[in-house]
């Protein structure tokens, strides 16, 4: 890598742009932001995904800081979040391993949610549910589309049904054991893999 | 489901079972356990697949109770972990759910890995390492053998160089996050869930 962060920071007044961090808004969707932390990270030889993993039904700050972690590794633009305040829990942290400062983090609370969801469909994204219902997808047959939105649900209570009626699509993890089903940082762990999987595929075989 | 744990227990005598779990021997493979385990599995419509998860190496409960809810979930074989006393744990509890109940989970010491591996290897499974190294496939482009063994390392260490040396394969998850690597529980689920996936797409095809 080769740069330290603190000469990054000097270059982008990274501490500005932190402090910057705001709620998102219907009216201004701060594109502003994610920009200055999509500039940082391509100056570190790091490429975003047109992937977006919206949390913000999570509630354990052990899972948002997992998936703030994986969403990093595997390139995500942006994370979104029921409530920056979680950034400082100590938990969070703790799993997060600093991730957050490498992931744009957004937050949508979860009575914004419908109107994000809208406003992202007319940017071209794809609303994918991680939820079993009737229609769902298995996820060995799904294909993602590039610019992809996975809304993970809620650890008990999963996607509640006004929220399905928003999404394009649902997209389910095959399970065969006795106990009730994965984790919620795993399941969404297994589709940012998917995606992320077919991708590469997709870039492999356009060359 | 439909049968109550309950009448399980009584059907196949299971508190015998569980107070039977052993150490694993070179000498004494304990397949009976095994096939007892698998027995009362199938007895509630659970198949278990040629897959066996050894996390001898890891430290930590929380990956352990982790990886235990994600195994049992995917059908695997067995969960091989270092000591059985994790089981006691309450934060291995609380993350695994009572999926140790489900799932036959072996005790192999790190100290007997090179000998269980070897016995292993003349049973037919294929020993694969999850671990970067010059020689690692990349998760995308691995098939995985129907009978694996995936051997995770330590949280810190990796896998140890005398075990690397007993593998007959490296895979390594491709990651372009600038933090450190993946959490050892997202990496096992990682490869646990591309074995499945492998493994049902097979099954489609000969149908």
């Amino acid at each position: 890598i080769g740069l330290h962060s603190a000469e990054i920071d000097s270059q982008m007044e990274w501490t500005d742009v932190q402090k910057k961090i705001i709620p998102w808004k219907n009216s201004t969707p701060s594109l502003d932001l994610e920009m200055a932390f999509q500039d940082r990270a391509a100056k570190l030889g790091k490429s975003s995904s047109g992937l977006i993993v919206v949390a913000s039904l999570i509630d354990k700050p052990t899972n948002l800081g997992g998936l703030c972690r994986t969403s990093e590794i595997f390139g995500a633009s942006a994370l979104v979040v029921g409530s920056l305040h979680y950034i400082q829990d100590k938990q969070f942290q703790h799993l997060s391993v600093s991730a957050e400062q490498w992931l744009p983090l957004v937050e949508v609370k979860p009575c914004q949610l419908v109107d994000y969801l809208q406003q992202k469909k007319t940017e071209g994204y794809t609303i994918i549910g991680v939820e079993q219902t009737a229609k769902s997808f298995d996820l060995t047959e799904y294909c993602f589309p590039e610019k992809s939105l996975l809304l993970l649900g809620n650890e008990h209570e999963g996607i509640p049904p006004n929220l399905i009626h928003h999404l394009d699509v649902c997209v389910e993890i095959p399970q065969q054991g006795i106990i009730r089903s994965l984790n919620v940082h795993v399941s969404g762990a297994l589709l940012i893999w998917e995606y992320t999987r077919q991708q590469v595929i997709k870039q492999k075989q356009q060359k």
